[in-house]
C-alpha cells in the first residue's frame, strides 16, 4: 500500500478498539487490525510496538493538557485551584464525539486486568506530571502529590459517569460537580 | 519436611523479599525462595499461586482495616472525616518495625513496571472498598469515590515519606500531616 496514508494512527487506533470489542483483545492479530484500518502491517509497526500499544500510544498528549492547565492558573490559585484548571485544559483530550469510542476502549479494558493495570499506570503518571507542575508553582510535599491525586480521583469519577449510558452531561460538566464534591468533603 | 511449620508464609515472603532485593525477581526461583524459609516447594504453592504473589498476598487483609476504620466512624461524620478514620484504623498493617522491610518490598516493586501496575491495582482496590463502605454510611457519589481516592492520596504519600531514609516520623503522624494538608488544599 503505498498511497498516502492520512491519520494512519488514528485508523489503526479506531480500528483496533472495534476489533477488540468484537473479538477480545486475545483474538484479535496485528493483521486484522491493519486490515481493517486499510494499512499493511509495516504501517502499524510504524507507529506501535504492539497491539496493545494501541489502546495506550497517546500518553504523553494526553498528560500535557493537564500540566499546561496547572502551569497556567493564576499566581497565587490554591493548590486545589491550579490542579482545577488542570483538569479543565486536560479534559479537552476527550472530544463529545469520541465518548462512545471511550465506551468501547473502556469495556475493553475492563475485560483485561493486565490492561487495567496499565491505564492504572497512566493515570499515576498524569498525576506525577501534575505534582512535578505544582512543585514547580512553589507547593510543597505533601500538598502537591496529595492535590495532584486529588485530581485524579475527581477525574476518574467525572469519566466513569461521562461512560455511563445513563448519564447525559458532559465531561467539563462532570468535571466541575467533583470539583465541588472535594471541596465539600470535610462538611458532614 | 513433615515438621510444623510456624508462620511459613510470613517466613516466605519474607525470604522472598530479601532475595527479590539481593537478586531481582527474574532471577529469583521458587526454589531458592523455599529454602531460604526452609521449607519445600510443595509448601509454597500451599500459599502463593507464583513468586509474584508473594509481595501481594495479603490484599484482603489489607484492606480490611480501611473499610472498618470507615465503617465505624462517628454517626454524622463528614466523608472526610470516616476516611481519615479509614486510614488511622487501615495502617495499623504497617508496624514500625516492618519499616525497613517495607523500603526492601518498595525497591522491588519500584524497579519492576510490571509489579508497579499490580501495587496500582491493590490501591485501586482499598479505595474501591472503602467508597463502598462510604456509599453503606450514605454518601452519594460522585462524593464516596473522590473522598476514597483522596485518602488515598493521602496513605500514598506518608507512605513514601515513611519509606524515606530521611524521615524520622512514623505512619501515624505522617497521616496526620497529610490529612491536614487535604483539608487545606483549597487555601492559597
Amino acid at each position: 500500500m503505498a498511497r498516502w496514508e492520512p491519520d494512519a494512527a488514528g485508523r489503526l487506533r479506531r480500528a483496533a478498539v472495534e476489533l477488540f470489542a468484537e473479538r477480545g483483545v486475545e483474538s484479535t492479530t496485528v493483521a486484522a487490525i491493519a486490515e481493517r484500518a486499510g494499512v499493511t502491517e509495516r504501517t502499524f509497526f510504524r507507529y506501535f510496538t504492539d497491539k496493545r500499544e494501541v489502546l495506550f500510544s497517546d500518553q504523553g498528549q494526553f498528560a500535557s493538557g493537564f500540566v499546561i492547565g496547572v502551569e497556567t492558573a493564576p499566581a497565587g490559585a490554591s493548590p486545589l485551584d491550579a490542579v482545577a484548571d488542570g483538569l479543565r485544559k486536560g479534559i479537552g483530550f476527550f472530544a463529545p464525539e469520541n465518548r462512545q469510542g471511550a465506551r468501547v476502549r473502556a469495556s475493553v479494558i475492563t475485560a483485561n486486568p493486565g490492561l487495567q493495570e496499565r491505564e492504572l499506570l497512566k493515570m499515576a503518571g498524569v498525576s506525577d506530571a501534575m505534582a512535578a507542575a505544582l512543585r514547580a508553582r512553589g507547593v510543597t510535599e505533601p500538598a502537591a502529590t496529595i492535590a495532584a491525586w486529588a485530581g485524579i480521583a475527581v477525574l476518574g469519577a467525572a469519566f466513569a459517569a461521562w461512560l455511563d449510558e445513563a448519564e447525559t452531561r458532559e465531561l467539563p460538566e462532570l468535571v466541575e460537580e467533583g470539583i465541588r464534591e472535594l471541596r465539600a468533603l470535610g462538611l458532614a
